[in-house]
This record gives C-alpha cells, structure tokens and sequence, in this order.
C-alpha cells in the first residue's frame, strides 16, 4: 500500500477520530534509557485505537446507503467502537461480548444503543455466539475485530499521524493481541522512505502472535492468561502475512513486568492506560539492546479500565 | 499588561517550558451539558503548571550571572518547580515543606538536588522556618510561590496558550490556592479582545479567597481542611488586585464534590489529576448557571498525586 492510498484512509476517518497527542517524560526517559514517545490512543474516542479500524471498515462495508445492522465480537474496546461507527453511521450493532469484560467497556457499548450478546469467557465462546447470529440473521454486516484489511487500513492511520509529526522515531513498540494494531503499524511504517523497526509486544500468557511469527503459521491462543484483557486474542490470515513481512520480532513480557510499567506510566506520564498499552512499556526495559538510546514510539492502545480494578492491580 | 508584553514573557519561558495539549471527552460535555476543555497543566515539566512562574521568576531574579541559591516554601509543587528552574540555571535551591506534603513531591525536589527543610504542616509554619534560613542566609535570592508579580506573569503563560489555540473560549474556570494562576490566568484573558469570564474555584474547607474576594480584604487561611493539598493557601498583595479586577467570582465545592469530579476525569478524560485540579469540574456542576451551554476552558493544574493516595480518595 502507498503513502497515498493511506493518506485517503486518513481523510475519509478524518470527521470522526481525533488526533491523538503524543507525550513523553524527561524522567522516565533517563530512567528507561531510550528516547520514549507515546502516541495516546487512551485519548481516542472511545478511549481506544479501535475506532479508527471499526469507523473505517463499517463506512466501507456500508456503502451504499439502506438499512444495515454491523455485527462483531469483542472483548470489550473494539465492541464500544463498533457501536459508535454503527451509532455514527445510522447502522445498528450487536456485538459478542464475554461475562467478563470490564464494566466500563460493556456500559459504553449499551450507551451507543447496540445490543449485547453475552458469551463464556474464552474467545472462541464469542465467535461461536456470533456465528449462530450471523446464521440466524443473514442480512448482517460482520465486522472481523482485527482480521479485516479494512480495519488494519483504518487502524494504520495511528502510526500514520505518529510517523509524520515525529520522522525522527527509529523505532516502534506496540501491543498484539489480535493483530490488528500491529498489521496497519507495519504497513504505515512500510509507506515512509526511513528504516523504522516495527516490534509487537505481548503478555507471556497470551504469546500465541510470538509462537505463529516465529513457526511460521498461525498457532492459536488456547487458555490465555494474563491481566493484559485486550490482548487474548490471536492473529488472522488477514493480518499474519502484514506482520510477517513488516514486524521485526515480537517480544513477550510476564504480568509483574505489565504491572511494573503500569506504575511507571501512572506516574511518569500521569495518564491512564489499560493493563495491554503497558506491555510495550515494559517490553522497552526487558530488551534494552532493541531501544537503548532511541527514539522509539509506544502507542498507548487504549484507557478503558475501572479504577477498582486499576487499583486492585496497582495497589 | 499588553498582549505583547505576555508574549514576550512566554518567548522567555519557552525553551524550558512544555507546550501542552487540550484534551476534551463529549460523553463529559453530554454529562456536564457544557463545552469543557481541559489544559492540561498534569502534563507539564515537574507535573504542574507552577514550573511556568517559578522558571520566569527565577530567570528574572537571577539576572547578572554568579553564584545563587534560590529559596522558597511549598506544599509540594512550587517546590518541585523551584527544585527544577535553579538546576536549569545552574542555580542551588533550599525549600522548605511541611511533613504532609505527598512523598512523590519531596522525592521529586530532592531529585533535583535542592536541599528540603521540613516543617510543620500550617502553612505558616514553613513560611517561618523560610524567614529564619533567609535571616542565615541574607545572599540568597526569596522566590514566593504565588505573590510575586514575574511568578504571576510566568503563570499566565498558561492562559495565554490556552485562549490563542481556542478563541472561542468564553469561561475560564482554575483552582485558587495562594492565588499566583488564578491572578496570572485573569491577566492573561484581559489581553485578549473577547470578553471571556474566569472564576476561581475553592475547596470549602479552604475558602479564604472568596471570603477576601467578597470582603474585599485578604482574610488569612487558617486550619485549611481539604484534600485538595494544592490549595491551603493564601492570597497576597501581588496577585489579590488583580485578582478583584479580572475574576468574576470565586466559587466554592466541598472535599465529597472534589472526589466526585476526580472519578470524572479519571474515567472520561483518562488523566492523572491531583484533588486540587478537580475542583474547578466540581464547580462547573455546581453552579451550572454559569457554565451551561458555554465553552468552558478549566486548567488542570497538575498531577503529583500518589497512586496509594489516589486510590484511598477515590475507593
């Protein structure tokens, strides 16, 4: 894909996601070594990533005018996203989610007026839930979380807006979970004339994406377990050759190492960020020898946590 | 003061000084039904607004080069600017601050190499033990963390900023301690042409600004209770004119509307704000009268809060 073609991905999302700011710390710089810079996607609207991928697929996929209802599963961010394209768009939504999604999420899903479809807690429980949806209802538009080139085009405009105010970054650090963060930062990373390394950062109890880059196929998630709840899911024949090609190493991290830069963002940048943006943080002080004395770009993927439960994990 | 003059100020200020970013959330607006814009001051170099004042201040005094030592008392974070501004110039720094004052601010003063002298936790009682050092200490140079016309014109440089990226601002609503951003916010919103009202907001427990706003007479503080440790605080003759000229009122919210406000900010906008920089949200949902319907500009001072402290507030 061409900077061109994702700069007009850029402009039709333009009228409805935000243009995040990046922040960064004198202090926690000297203390990590590296020149650190977070691109606040817990800013976004919905508080996540995830509306730039869902406003984009949903906008291309509802084409043509009409009466449409957009169908997803989630764990709990790309549901609040889908349920402000539809809510953005006329479109109606129902959306898949597990019994133990964080309250914050499902509340500003049913506040967009979507419908939910409660499921057992594993990813496949949704899935399943959904297709029995989708057979029941054939007229649905499916909206893939992360494994849709639409939704890795819409999500690419984040690392798209991160590269152009900040051409000097060397390096980028983001979470993977299903995939989709990671394809489009690799495949804006792929359309700039610089070297940029692109590195996914996961929860050691959720390293399918690390296993699957490194055999070479997909390897699934089976039982994940981590506090990370964005990133149990697992990549996509969509979004796996994208990462294939594009991304440099995906490196893994254990809940304290999560729980560690939780504290170290709280305090240093003084915003709140969900337990999967603080794996990247945390993957920049286990590997110094990929980000020691760089300029490396952490896209804080989302803010979307109960503060009982932030300081539940904190505490 | 001219728009010109308060340029150059922040021309001054600006190598040393972050330029930060607005946030705004519209479940917040939908909520608030106001159009609230947060500048976010959390952010800023030392986490608070005080490094503007304390940096312009410092510049000026130290003018003529030589050895100096800057002194000053502080609940913490005019400590913390001071601590940075005379490390910056090349300066030593002694600051006296009481025992309550939160670990993550003396910690960050002694980073910085100044020399704390503890007092007791009255205000008055670091203000005395500061008059004792400079009677020792007749060569260093006195920095008042509110009441001094350069800290006030460093301060306003906030403002400045605020209302030259939104001209539409018509309310500006900051928290009043000691007085030096709420003086230094009315000058800067009486350079512009549009008229645009700024309140103080004050914790009850702490309400000697609109007792001396109304009585026309600085009250003293005396036993502040708040948890809004940022504003136990007193105005004094440099900053309390300006302040009768350019603020329309002073408006007050008790500690439990204080707490309410943080959990707004910690779930719509997703930041880390210390209690005082919740009071100016608690105020415009008080007095809705004032703030309905307009854009309202409110300062989020700064964000050096324990996450222990925040966590037992807001639990």
């Amino acid at each position: 894909m061409e900077l061109i073609n994702l700069k007009n991905v850029a402009q039709a999302v333009k009228s409805f996601v935000h243009r995040t700011p990046v922040l960064s710390s004198a202090l926690l710089n000297e203390t990590y070594g590296s020149k650190l810079l977070f691109k606040c996607e817990n800013f976004q609207r919905g508080g996540s990533f995830k509306i730039r991928g869902a406003f984009y697929s949903a906008l291309q996929k509802t084409r043509g005018g009409g009466e449409h209802t957009l169908a997803g599963h989630s764990s709990g961010n790309f549901g609040q996203a889908l349920a402000m394209a539809a809510f953005r768009l006329g479109a109606k939504a129902v959306v898949a989610m597990p019994e133990n999604a964080p309250a914050v999420k499902s509340e500003a899903v049913r506040r967009y007026g979507a419908q939910i479809l409660w499921s057992g807690n594993d990813p496949a429980d949704r899935e399943e839930l959904l297709d029995q949806y989708m057979k029941d209802h054939p007229e649905a538009i499916f909206l893939h979380p992360s494994d849709d080139l639409d939704m890795i085009r819409g999500n690419a405009t984040c690392a798209l807006e991160f590269i152009t105010a900040h051409p000097s970054l060397e390096v980028l650090c983001v979470p993977v979970g299903g995939g989709g963060l990671l394809a489009g930062t690799a495949l804006a990373a792929g359309v700039f004339p610089q070297d940029i390394q692109v590195y996914g950062a996961e929860p050691e109890g959720a390293d399918d994406a690390r296993r699957s880059f490194h055999f070479g196929k997909i390897v699934p998630s089976i039982r994940p377990d981590t506090i990370a709840d964005g990133l149990r899911t697992q990549l996509g024949p969509s979004n796996f050759p994208i990462i294939r090609v594009g991304v440099t190493d995906i490196l893994t991290v254990s809940d304290a190492e999560i729980i560690a830069a939780m504290k170290d963002i709280f305090r240093f940048l003084k915003i709140v960020a969900e337990p999967s943006s603080a794996v990247p943080l945390a993957v920049v002080k286990k590997y110094p020898e990929y980000f020691e004395n760089k300029t490396t770009g952490i896209i804080i993927s989302g803010g979307n946590i109960d503060f009982s439960t932030l300081c539940e994990i904190l505490k």
